[in-house]
């Protein structure tokens, strides 16, 4: 199957940030061909995730703007440029954030997914091979964010961004195993591994949390304790299987104390999924001694530093952190696709929101406020 | 066989610390028949440790004198207390500063070793069956340390804090394996893990950090790493399967860079054998991201705080501590006595002098100076 526009220059909506804060514009953009090792995608489904509204907001980053933001995404190839040989024209696929090249010593180790080449670059915005933008409007460019943009109707991404997965699954559900979901889940399964049977403390109840809670669940974890300051995160924490609560502000000593007293003398895994520095050293501090792992998810701030006693290393515990929740986006992406078709994994409960593409900043404003986990934005027919 | 002397008091030389930094006085004392769970054994072979030097020194923490020290031994059981079946009176046993009842949470976990009720306590000085001292000079007690207090013909140690061995292992050559070594060796091969053909930097190459060299080759790592303030050390360290050493001194960057500058980006595994707060972070920020491990085995100030930024965790490293190298300490030193019985592990590297215990102040001098590794120090017959 080769498209009618393969080779050619195509004119479609996206929606571009032309400012930090300010509403995205929905505009008619020109996206360029893909050239060797990129794919052009047509983009049916994306979703929202905080790491837009990040870089959307800008505070305290080097601003890359214009830009087309946007990064959780469901869609099929149009056409692949010069090379690529994994994917053609009509696949169903996932754009991701980080890549795989499947030649560097991390692609070759099987314990990383931090590819030399394709790691995440937030400052970017460009594409690797040329250094330059496929997003232009009347010859200006329009940066790229990610590797991915996923707010437009057509987009390139590099082909070792790009996870093929089952054709029958729904774009408008399994888009939202693009990041955060993944992470959450990836940090539980692949990287804290409970056993069955054993305790965990997920801080933080946003959706990457919630993902890891399900990976708690999933894995037979028996207790699973739930720590958010924000005490409305709990009602909905529930049907992730948390079965208690914690609010670090109920009590007048350190969070890890009360867990510790509440879990004779430690969870046995803890994931903090919070990007509080205070939250980490907590998440750390709650595990048991003799084999407690606690699992650093959050994006932290640029000045924050990890502190604790080494007395509390030695004591037996483990500190890891994880990216991508240890996912290699090629590799693995397909089968996490392969746990939702087979109801292992429910993705409905986290997508609590839906607008059409041309209401995309209400998704922005249903998570400021804390409303939505994911807001689906649905791209034109 | 009964010894005769059971259900006795005995009376022999032991060498007792008075004071803070005094030499030792070896003197005649009375040593009580061992209470229920509690064995009396006769010591054939000690050395000195560091952490006897620590308290002997006893700077910076709670003094507990007179005090019989010592804790790496090796013995033959005089008599058993009540309800003691492990163990009989001729079998030869190694004395451990932490123990295991088989009973407690971490006895029954399988990757914990920090026993409930018999893990290390430095303060205590008394047995923990009824708060005395078995030990006493004309009716006056003298504290016991770390529940071993070798440097005497007999000690009272509590059954959950013996080992018994291979009656064939020469006691003068594995009584070394009560502490350091043991430590040392298992923070490679039960905690770090280093693969085949890995790189592994070993910081600080006292006996400890010898002993986690010597881990490192036997788990078949290509590159092995000795890191010391003390260039000194490397010339022994060549005995014990260090390739490449690095002296800290020797750069004007953190010699966490250099080592990554050696290494393609970092090493494998790293083990810290220091004590020192600096080592332990430069350790943790040497391994490799992706795949690293790091592992703590030095004991920190009081007032210490390991410090790193957490963004050197998300980019997929791992953190861990180790005590006494993870060994339980009945289950596994058995099997610790059988490599070195195997000639797969040699320890008389480690032995760099040998006193009859009337000279045994001469042990802690050539420690103090950094001229031994392993002092053995002989019982009269
Ligand atoms: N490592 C990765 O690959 C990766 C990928 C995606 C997201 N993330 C990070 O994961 C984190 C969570 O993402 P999200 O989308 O779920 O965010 P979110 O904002 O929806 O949820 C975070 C939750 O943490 C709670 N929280 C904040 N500080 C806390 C504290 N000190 N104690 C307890 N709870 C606290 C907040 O109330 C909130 O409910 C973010 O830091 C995000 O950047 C990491
Ligand atoms: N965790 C346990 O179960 C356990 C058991 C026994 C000993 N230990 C600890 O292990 C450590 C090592 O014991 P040892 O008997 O080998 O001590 P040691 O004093 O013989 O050796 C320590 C070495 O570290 C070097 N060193 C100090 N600071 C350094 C730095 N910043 N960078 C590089 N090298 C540095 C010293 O020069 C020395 O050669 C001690 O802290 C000891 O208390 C722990
Ligand atoms: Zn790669
Ligand atoms: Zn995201
Ligand atoms: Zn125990
Ligand atoms: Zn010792």
């Amino acid at each position: 199957m080769v498209s009618n526009t393969a080779g050619k220059v195509i004119r479609c909506k996206a929606a571009v940030a032309w400012e930090a804060g300010k509403p995205l514009v929905i505009q008619e953009v020109e996206v360029a061909p893909p050239q060797a090792d990129e794919v052009r995608i047509k983009i049916l489904f994306t979703s929202l995730c905080h790491t837009d509204v990040y870089f959307w907001e800008a505070k305290g980053q080097t601003p890359v703007f214009p830009r087309i933001l946007g990064h959780e995404a469901g869609g099929i190839v149009e056409s692949v440029g010069e090379g690529v040989t994994d994917l053609k024209p009509g696949d169903h696929v996932l754009p991701v954030f980080t890549g795989e090249c499947k030649e560097c010593q991390h692609c070759k180790s099987e314990e990383s997914n931090m590819c030399d080449l394709l790691r995440i670059n937030t400052d970017r915005g460009v594409m690797i091979s040329d250094g330059k933008s496929r997003f232009s409007i009347n010859g200006k460019p329009i940066y790229h964010f990610v590797g991915t943009s996923t707010f437009s109707e057509y987009t390139v991404v590099h082909v070792g961004c790009v996870a093929k997965i089952n054709p029958a699954a729904p774009l408008d559900k399994v888009c939202v195993l693009s990041c955060g979901i993944s992470t959450g889940l990836g940090a539980t399964l692949n990287v804290a591994k409970p056993t069955k049977g054993s305790s965990v403390a997920i801080f933080g109840l946003g959706a990457v949390g919630l993902a890891a809670a399900e990976g708690a669940r999933l894995a037979g974890a028996s207790r699973i304790i739930g720590v958010d300051l924000n005490s409305k995160r709990f009602t909905e924490a529930k049907k992730f299987g948390v079965t208690e609560f914690v609010n670090p502000k109920d009590y007048d000593k350190p969070v890890q104390e009360a867990i510790a007293e509440m879990t004779n003398g430690g969870v046995d895994r803890s994931v903090e999924c919070t990007g509080s520095l205070s939250a980490m050293i907590s998440a750390f501090e709650c595990v048991h001694d003799g084999w407690g792992v606690a699992v650093l998810v959050g994006v932290p701030n640029k000045d924050d530093a990890f502190k604790t006693h080494p007395i509390n290393l030695l004591n037996e515990r483990t500190l890891k952190g994880t990216f991508f929740g240890n996912y290699k986006p090629r590799s693995d992406l397909p089968s996490v696709v392969e746990m939702y078709m087979n109801k292992e994994l429910e993705l409905e409960k986290f997508i609590t929101h839906e607008v059409p593409f041309s209401e995309i900043n209400k998704a922005f404003e249903y998570m400021l406020k804390g409303e939505s986990l994911r807001c689906i934005i649905r791209m034109p027919a």
